[in-house]
């Protein structure tokens, strides 16, 4: 198949690529007791072939082999890659590639991510009496990355710091949250941004990113982010308000980091100057936080007990009421990164992840200091083999000064 | 309840708004048989509160009246509100507010749009033993835009033409697309543009617009959208991809007009300077075609019958080849706006929808011109009681030249 053009082969990763992947996955589907799997998001076309296409693919474990379905783009080309116009002709597609339905055994669909009349649809097209979930296993397999996943990681990183040290010659004096935001946005789009937030579950959306001035940072949102803010519209309520940006405020900047279609996720905070001690001071303890989480989160550690370290040290300071917010607080200090924004594992009291190798986590401590603002930082780490957790999103940690040069 | 501050009233709709809104749902509820709806996206608690928040709405027909059970912002207030942890509090929360399930009769859940396993969970929480689909009617109600709705569409139609006439002057010579694009995004956000692009299905996304430059407006993409283009990366295989302007091209641009939380849909085609006869005639045609439409689409009228005309004058001007895609053909020519970019009715050749007033339509007539790029114009119009349908996207239609003030 070497004659296809790059642009229509539908399979854009290596054979050694898609074997790790397909390692991961066949480890937790044993453990889920799945013998396949039917797949259609953009997330996870994307994450079993390296492209985002509009149709299926059936992963079929004991044949090891994928069935590539596509209905758009209709070139693509490939083993297995065969053209479907809707959901119903998935046997008969099947059977033109000599696959028997028998085999597929235990099927999985995408439970929590695709509709329910669209599961609906695939289940009686497949003609199945019971189905499992796919995300269960998908989102594990995902949540520990490859070399190569990790190598775009560390790209996002790269680029997403460049774009963070270009922030304090963004601002202009009497700009608004909004105002900055969108240089930031312009900025980060000219660095190679995709703009697009890919973000996981029915109650998520946003626009690029999050800038919270003063106490905007303390309204709370419907959106299960750490931060929340008012926003500009009801119609979407998070996130920058059009406060006028002012010395006292607190600025804390969490923008988009996809820029390999793996994302890095990076927040730091600025300000335009005189912060009082408590919110310095609040956000060091973020800083020691995140230190002492990156050298804990190493294969086999709980997630559950790097939250709890997380909540002794900010109560061994007596920030606990400003932790994670103040008049509404987040029940998480870190979540996976990676193709969507909010993967496995999930840094929270209540989680039963264990971290492993290969994990990439953003840790996220933030102070809500009232009438100030938010302080504290974010950074994406990559779980290692041996040693702490090693961060791809090398900003300056300080307090940036908006308009000044010398930020480090 | 007067004494709420507009930040924590969960209801900022008015009395007189929100009957309207419910005079259409019950319309439509009669015809589906449903007796009541149970709503968590956000598009659609939006729609029933002029506002998103994180829980559920529970409209009961028979009752008039919403219960609104709110997880996220926990502050908010107003008549029937309550605070919700999960859903599997529904029926305890029903009670508190008096409210017998029985009631509920026939219960309708978000089937279209809410993933498999939420929508389980809710039917299991409330249970249920069969339920219909409240996308169905949601879809319907919310086709016909109350003068309300139609004030804010009117109002993002006047913002989105502020930015598109400023498009000529934002070009610089030897510019890609992605570049004039970043420069449009930020002039959109200035002009009070919220970013987020709300479209609906599954296989549809993408970041605040597409601009279409030469070939690449022929590249086919996964998505369901009128143009394509190969994108800047696999993981978002849509639109500009970094061809740079140059004479000869057609510069086709079709950017995100969502101002107020209700969208207008725009398309205009650009150039440096120097396109062929063919091109150039195509546009014309394009204009021909909206303008015929619009004068067409009157109350009544069956939507594939404006698609039918539209491929007719196309192919009277020996243009059918072209028309909508020249490797991929989109499947319609037109489609409903408001909260998401693609709402009902559907001008397609098997759609079954009827024209009623009140609807507003998008139509985008394109032309892909091989070696040249896509050609055409694409209007927001509001159908009237009597009379043709009013255009809200009033930029000028001419091909506009990149660099050049005298566009008009």
């Amino acid at each position: 198949m070497d004659h296809i053009k790059t642009s229509d082969r539908l399979l854009l990763l290596s054979d050694e690529e898609l074997s790790r992947r397909l390692g991961h996955i066949d480890a937790a589907m044993t453990a889920s007791g799945l013998d396949s799997l039917v797949v259609c998001s953009a997330t996870n076309t994307y994450y079993l072939s390296g492209r985002v296409f509009c149709g299926f693919a059936i992963y079929i474990k004991q044949l090891r082999r994928i069935l590539w379905m596509v209905k758009r783009p209709a070139q693509l080309k490939g083993e297995d890659v065969i053209y479907l116009r809707k959901p119903e002709q998935i046997l008969d597609c099947m059977n033109t590639l000599g696959v028997t339905p028998s085999v597929l055994g235990n099927v999985g669909l995408e439970l929590d991510e695709i509709s329910y009349n669209h599961i609906q649809r695939q289940a009686t097209a497949l003609r199945l009496k019971t189905w499992g979930n796919a995300d269960g296993v998908l989102n594990i397999a995902r949540a520990t990355k490859t070399p190569y996943e990790q190598s775009l990681i560390r790209q996002s990183g790269i680029s997403h710091e460049h774009v963070y040290c270009q922030i304090p010659h963004l601002y202009r004096e009497g700009m608004t949250d909004i105002e900055l935001q969108i240089e930031i946005e312009r900025t980060s789009r000219l660095e190679g941004c995709l703009g697009l937030f890919r973000v996981s579950g029915p109650d998520m959306e946003l626009h690029m990113g999050n800038i919270l001035a003063g106490d905007n940072a303390d309204s709370p949102s419907p959106y299960d982010f750490a931060m929340g803010g008012a926003g500009a519209s009801p119609s979407l309520p998070v996130g920058a308000d059009g406060t006028i940006l002012r010395p006292g405020l607190a600025v804390m900047i969490d923008v988009n980091g996809n820029y390999t279609g793996y994302m890095t996720d990076m927040t730091r905070t600025f300000t335009v100057g005189d912060l009082p001690d408590e919110a310095l001071r609040a956000h060091e303890v973020s800083r020691e936080i995140c230190r002492e989480l990156a050298d804990m989160g190493r294969p086999g550690i709980a997630a559950k007990d790097l939250y709890e370290r997380a909540v002794a040290i900010a109560t061994d300071h007596k920030l606990e009421h400003y932790f994670m917010g103040h008049r509404q607080h987040a029940g998480f200090v870190g979540h996976g990164v990676g193709i969507v924004i909010n993967e496995l594992p999930v840094i929270a009291p209540r989680s039963k992840n264990i971290l492993q190798a290969g994990n990439v986590i953003a840790l996220e401590p933030k102070f809500v200091i009232p009438h100030v603002g938010a302080v504290g930082i974010e950074n994406t780490y990559i779980v290692q083999d041996n040693g702490p957790m090693q961060c791809v999103t090398n900003a300056p940690e300080s307090i940036g000064i908006l308009g000044d040069n010398q930020w480090a």
